[in-house]
């Protein structure tokens, strides 16, 4: 089933983007949940909250485990979520004694917000590497063809003479900024989430807050109460996506714009037509103009869930699931198109 | 890959819809595009512009059409469509004559865009029954329970006592308008896109209209002028399968309200919680309104997409495709889980 | 103040638009609430429900009513609606006895929605005929210009040559088919609402169709069912006027692209700059891409609100009233500004 | 004309807030305007490029200059910008011989997007005191009430019991967080912005980079290269205020929930009802939420216009005049009736 672009095996050469595509894959979200249960189960020996040998239990039933997936489908119809299946599974693998301190004190969101935390950073590594080499390429860009001459355009008519550098200068600097406030976001939204069943840890105790550091300190995020109906660092976020792709959306409508009027670029590998052979189409600058209105669009929804209501809000939740995802994905493909188109400019100026 | 829950193996049990998801597949894109091809060799044989000779043998060529689809992806990657790719891939089987008149007097949008409708054709027939389904669940709880009496609650406080009859009727009344404005849509929606390079038909000459009001018929569509640039049905039936999620959103909140008080409806089959055994959520009711809030978000894009440029907007095309199918089956996934709801409702009202 | 380019004295030459905006001022829902409260007495007075004297005492109370505007501030500040402290206003006015009898059996939403739509029939009776225009002058370019050659363009490039009436006819069928829609869904939109407190009309027992029937025909209304809950009619409203002004933005689009390239438009009274003596700006096709953009935005925020909670939600009505009105008068400048701009046009194609 | 509820002479009780608002008249942006132009002349004659006659002559006729305001409507509806018309009155006031200097090297832009600066940096400060004010007094509710028992509810059920003082941190802590982001974007977004006709400030020469320094520095502006077509400041700002909008509808929806359960909060002052005397509605609180719904919706027009195209897109502009005055107006609002509806707690909890 591929109702979605970014996974369609056709579209998704254009639209999506296979790496960043990975994180979002049911192998890796499982994978992170493991991660999240075993380290949580090492933290609490550490702090003395279970035993050690049921911490062995845990990590080694975790190590040989396989999932029933049609459990798991079941479980989120029934309980919309797939962890309290997912810790069902578990426990049955762990078996007697063990099983009972499966998931102790942690609840099916610290698990999946977690999770996708874990996530959301290797795709940020891919994509932080993209806007690099998207900034390398203008420069080279810049380098190669700064000093000609072009038509400054505004308001769709042309103004005064003025150079590529300036033009180029206008789809770099904004990445350079993008790169500066993801460093400024990086230490609100890289963190564990980990409250139990309402965000106290009531089950923990006074050891709550060393398990929740050492849990942390596993899985290589950094540590903060948790967060579960406070959603600003995902929307956030999802926000960095939106201008990163914006950005990129006004690289490719100034390409657009230059492929029509057809004299101030040389375009190689446009893409080609059905039916009239002689065209190049600037596919990859329409694609990331797409893109960018795509991601505007999208990031409505992630402040709509703002509005996450009491200690935890099946709606709002459900709703960041159906965007954020493909905001990632969005970003990724319109990095990794530009970044493309960037090498297909053979002329720029004059 | 899986990065939108439409279509997660695990998410989709909750969010998707396996039936509307069908028609998104690329199997049923692929089999729509080459149904396509077939009508208008047939079309363009009786209207004399193809010999029957030509239309026999691309319908024979179609039917024994084995693709090559590492081609079709890296051609949707190079020409931004799949079309060009998949014509090469139909002249290569249709061989020495005929192949110079495969596809002929089309473009890749008229492929793409009439695929799209007829598929759409498919999924609405699908929802349609849903929804009908959905003012059946909600006559009979209103048969069942109608005339029992609950508190009427304005502004989030207790307002004066009404029966449980009043408020189906705002759940019901509304499903009913929208089978009224789908009806009325219809004849805009379901229509052949067919308009050649640049919609003007200018290789069929006279029997342009011939030629597609044949393919229309053939295809079971209505016939109208090419409408490549022309969104407006699209968006406007975007419009309708919001304006039923946002329908279903509004019961599905008014189901949670009434869980959370806990005194005016008794549910049947919530879901479990991974830490608190003795909830019960209303995770259906939640997804509901989640889904309300997305096809409101999505909307929005559709919207932006009409802002189609010239003869073709590669831009504003990729737009709807990163939107419209799942706004379908989101519709799609509201009904189905709505209907479900509407049966788990034991009791209403007192 | 002056937060809104459409309240803006200066901004609203280019963005607003004065006819469609005076339905939105104070004064004419002032003068609308009073016509429903006059109305109603009336209806209530011809069904036996209240005195004739009682209407009589009512009606000419209203006619040489004067507000206390302060008042009304602090009381939608309190109440969150006007109607509280205009019925104490009103009451006072027409004194012992007959004030009991003021506003009887009504509710504030019945005032607030019914002045709304009758608001809106009038801005919409402005509308239609701002459509009619365009299409008219539409059509007139099309006589003029029609024949002529123009270059195809798809996709940002050169295409094949066609008819400056190829292009016409998709931004003047578009607006066919908006007249079209409008009509069908003006008997859904342009109904009374009057439900009283909870949507039952408790107080006016079996009077009460009666009542509303007469009450609707007395405001030129069509008559139904109370839909204070269910807001499908202005979101299905709001969705027709970003159609409409989406259609207009690819006008204004195309039209500034054809400016860019420079030698197949020639337009009259483009917006100087401060600094290019030169220039002639395509300003108002600019504004029409921009309120397109504007209301497709704008809708996700209608679409948001009909998750309308239980018997009323003031979340859900308040958001309708920070995005409605101006969505109304965004299609109104944009009719108006692409009227004008038809007319700037002097020569389309070769 | 009230179009908007921010212009509203009533609904600005509710949802507007006249300080925010007075940064958005007419006259704060003139005035912003007119300071421009007279920082302009002064740092061009420090800098050598106009005499200091110039400037003194440009300075003494701008401290006594009258506006013809219909001419610069009519301006604005011909040129798309004000800056036109008001740099033709600006160089009748001054006269024979220094007109010709008057705003030299500068464009329209330059003038309105440094206006538009400045007002924010003053709604800014105001939105500031607002936001700490509602931090004092959220923990004022938490030192007051924070240790009493509150049953935590996760998806709309009852879960474990929690302290007050775990929900009020919720509420608190992002709003924390919003004065960390908004400390970090404050040096991107208070900049000058000063570019000339194509943002080259060709006629300066190499005095450019001084002048431009002066410029910001009596400003008291940050100095930075033009971004003319660079809008991700503005974007990136119009993400914070629709984070501080939503975590205050949580706040909200979360009290709206509490008086509609009735048993865990005792609120003052709520709203009345035409019909239902009785009742107590929680308008501030639905308020809220409205808003945050509101500035969620706008939030995607600000990152549709990221894609502004070329040197200068009239179409993207306007987009921002459309919406980013309004999301201010609307967090200002938002945390004025937020501060008050804190103040309106009398009991939380148990």
């Amino acid at each position: 089933m591929t109702v979605s672009p970014f996974d369609h095996p056709l579209l998704s050469g254009l639209l999506g983007d296979e790496e960043a595509a990975r994180h979002f894959s049911v192998e890796a979200d499982i994978d992170a949940m493991l991660g999240f249960e075993r380290a949580l189960a090492e933290a609490e020996a550490e702090c003395g909250v279970i035993s050690e040998d049921a911490a062995t239990a845990i990590g080694s039933a975790l190590a040989s485990f396989r999932l029933d997936t049609a459990k798991l489908r079941a479980g989120v119809a029934r309980d919309g979520v797939v962890v309290p299946e997912l810790v069902r599974q578990i426990q049955a693998a762990v078996g007697e004694p063990h099983n009972a301190v499966v998931h102790f004190g942690a609840t099916s969101q610290d698990v999946i917000d977690s999770s996708l935390v874990l996530r959301l950073r290797g795709a940020v590594d891919h994509i932080g590497l993209l806007l690099s080499e998207n900034i390398v390429r203008l420069a080279n860009l810049e380098q190669e063809f700064g000093g000609r001459a072009l038509m400054a355009t505004t308001r769709m008519q042309p103004a005064i003479p003025m150079t590529v550098q300036d033009r180029i200068v206008s789809w770099r600097a904004p990445l350079e900024r993008h790169q500066q406030r993801l460093k400024e976001q990086s230490s609100r939204l890289f963190v564990v989430q980990f409250g139990g069943a309402a965000g106290t840890l009531e089950k923990l105790g006074d050891k709550a807050p060393a398990v929740r550091a050492a849990l942390a300190a596993k899985l290589g995020l950094g540590d903060a109460p948790q967060w579960q109906s406070q959603r600003d660092a995902l929307a956030e976020f999802a926000g960095w996506l939106s201008l990163t792709t914006g950005s990129l959306g006004k690289f490719g409508q100034d390409i657009a714009l230059m492929a029509q009027a057809g004299k101030d670029i040389k375009l190689s590998g446009g893409g080609g037509s059905s039916t009239m052979p002689h065209k190049q189409n600037p596919v990859k600058a329409e694609a990331l103009t797409g893109l960018a209105r795509f991601n505007a669009t999208q990031l409505a929804g992630m402040h709509q869930a703002l509005v996450h209501e009491q200690e935890r809000s099946g709606a709002a939740w459900t709703l960041e699931w159906l965007v954020l995802p493909q905001m990632v994905v969005a970003t990724a493909a319109a990095l990794r198109q530009a970044a493309e188109l960037a090498g297909q400019i053979e002329s720029l100026g004059h």
